[in-house]
């Protein structure tokens, strides 16, 4: 089966290389009318999903993660309209230059070739896949999970129609209908069909792909981001922020997942912080020795709670006695996705930007701004936790590579 | 073993990572002289392995890729000092805004971390590596074969001497000295301490880091390099093209291995290229039937002779009707690393330049061209074949990864 569908994909590939940029946003706006059309189809297959994920007794929040509503697919349009009017990265010329010899240099941008894309739940990823690597001239193979097949087979369904209505080969889009582990192992190991993996999920889910795969993997977006409370801090700004970053939306990977904070100001801050959050949503703490003290509810922290993306109201605390103990605390135990410091020492802060090894360094602000589009790139496929290709929120340009192209007159060395 | 030596330049790389650009260049300038001064130790130490080398009976143009003369480690010396006055891209800043919230948004290129480099036979490469890993702020793990122990051991010996007196932490530099395929395994399978592995060296090589490594790779060098030959080639060019690109340097990656001839002037370039190449150099023809028939001299090709890097005077031909199929046979069993089409048709030169599949890409060149110091780089640490991170030739910028750095005043989302 993967052998087949691969196969597809890689072929589509040349194919989806060669379309203008005309053709491609042409094709997304039509794609974003025919989806808002169908509105009626979608929300019936999704529906299966939902049944299946009730008898499942799966719980509400997840079954809300799965959901399509009318609202959620002019969502998905409207995000289709978007990636339409971003500019085409294929065949940006990065750079170039006439060498000594007289050759003409220039690098150019051109696309990866084929994408493979291993998520789970939310069904829109799949429009959001395809849409980033069809812009970019890619083909894509699409492995959601079985929670979201139905929801996902009909927007593939809807895409591959409106692909051949428009005469391109439906093979630059593929989905496994087989959702069993054995097959997407199948999938990580496809060196032959497949240039890059990019899953998108749980640590579990990613962690499986890094020892499985053969495919070059991009990780994404585990994030156990950590703020620093330093002695200097301003502490109501440092609690806005920590209220902001662990309770405006705990689910997500920008979420905050642990706190450390400096010992000089933990008696003050700890009761503060633990009185106006409680306010907003009923936090659990838990937290080392000396931060229990200072709190009136907590349970004790382990190594593993640490290291935790909890992504739930759930919140690791360590007191420090100082800036290089929290700079080796958070090294030792962050994801390397998002941290932050609150100061106000100038110093201080530019120690921790210097020092603290993550795609995103805050100082004075909130975890939760780590985002594709707050940081311009009008898109995002996944959050790179690595450090090769990309890092951080990941673009369009991200689903790309370069080529040299010389232009010769017989030049021989 | 690997765990200790690990441990050592994964700590290392935190203090390299903070070595101001000056703190750098001076010391590669002193390494420079150090090496010079050195040159009697070095060629004593290179003179056991060139013992083993002989009692093992190993070709003399082996044994002379091993052998250190004083113009070598002059020339290592020159490509130190090279190095030290190239730019530093460490802290460069690749692009900044200020984004709606009123977040000072900036993305800057930090080191990788720890780079681990597997290598074969030429003891330079310690050298090299190393001032490129140092250059960009990164501890390096060196793995060079056992050929090249004592070479290699000698040159490491005096960049940690020369690192001890300038209060430099030794650890940035570490080399493998159990040469074992064991040890290389577990250095292979170092994600704990390793951000990336370049091998460098054959394709065996290569292959075999691929299929164990768990630590994300660069492949590199691996070069079956075609030329194709278009029926409104000037054949006097082609002539000299193929001559230089096979003949000129043939154990290096860039030279030609393979030969793709329009059928429409087979029957005349290909005995004229014979009787001009074989006057530089007997070369061995391994041909297709069609081209057979247009040789005076040469044996059939198989299907592993058109993917094969021989890396010697050996070149596989194909004859072909037209630019499709050219293409075709190009894509199917080129390494992706360059290729060239010597054609007087704009056409054509354009729709291989989009539809082959390469790192470099010629029209009316050399393949010999594709290096690190041609395409201005200033230094090359492989060429990668790969389209992840980089592609073609890799110098410093090669070695880095990038970070954003965020400065608010206490915003929140």
């Amino acid at each position: 089966m993967i052998e087949e569908i691969g196969l597809k994909v890689k072929t589509a590939s040349k194919e989806a290389a060669k379309l203008s940029t005309a053709e491609k946003n042409t094709f997304l706006q039509k794609l974003a009318d025919s989806l808002v059309e169908n509105t009626d189809r979608i929300i019936s297959e999704n529906a299966k999903d939902l049944a299946k994920a009730k008898g499942h007794g799966i719980s509400e929040i997840m079954v809300d993660r799965l959901r399509l509503t009318a609202q959620r697919i002019s969502d998905m349009a409207t995000g289709l309209r978007q990636v339409a009017e971003l500019p085409d990265p294929i065949g940006q010329v990065l750079q170039g230059f006439t060498n000594l010899d007289g050759l003409k240099i220039v690098q150019k941008r051109v696309p990866l070739g084929t994408v493979g894309m291993i998520f789970e739940s939310r069904p829109n990823v799949t429009i959001d896949a395809f849409s980033l690597c069809f812009k970019t001239g890619n083909s894509v193979l699409l492995r959601g999970g079985s929670d979201a097949i139905y929801s996902n087979m009909v927007l593939v369904e809807i895409i591959k129609e409106n692909l051949l209505s428009a005469k391109i080969t439906d093979g630059v889009v593929e989905l496994l209908s087989d959702t069993s582990h054995a097959e997407a192992e199948k999938m990580m190991q496809a060196d032959k069909f497949l240039d890059v993996l990019i899953p998108r999920g749980s640590a579990r889910l990613i962690n499986r792909v890094k020892e499985k795969a053969t495919v070059p993997v991009i990780e994404t977006g585990v994030g156990n981001c950590t703020i620093f409370v330093d002695e200097s801090a301003d502490l109501d700004m440092a609690t806005r922020i920590v209220i902001n970053a662990k309770t405006q939306r705990p689910s997500v990977c920008n979420a905050a997942e642990s706190l450390v904070v400096h010992a000089k100001i933990a008696d003050e801050f700890l009761p503060k912080l633990q009185n106006e959050i409680n306010k907003v949503h009923e936090v659990e703490f838990r937290a080392d020795e000396r931060s229990l003290k200072a709190l009136s509810a907590g349970i004790p922290a382990t190594d593993e709670d640490f290291g935790m993306e909890f992504l739930d109201y759930i919140l690791s605390v360590k007191t420090v006695d100082n800036l290089d103990e929290a700079i080796e605390h958070i090294n030792t135990y962050s994801s390397r996705h998002s941290e932050s410091i609150v100061t106000h020492d100038y110093f201080n802060a530019q120690k921790f930007q210097d020092e603290i090894d993550a795609a995103a360094f805050y100082v004075n602000a909130s975890t939760r701004f780590t985002d594709g589009f707050v940081f311009g790139l009008g898109a995002e496929i996944g959050i790179s936790t690595q450090k090769l290709h990309a890092r951080g929120p990941m673009g369009l340009e991200a689903l790309t590579s370069t080529k040299y192209l010389i232009d010769g007159c017989g030049q021989i060395r």
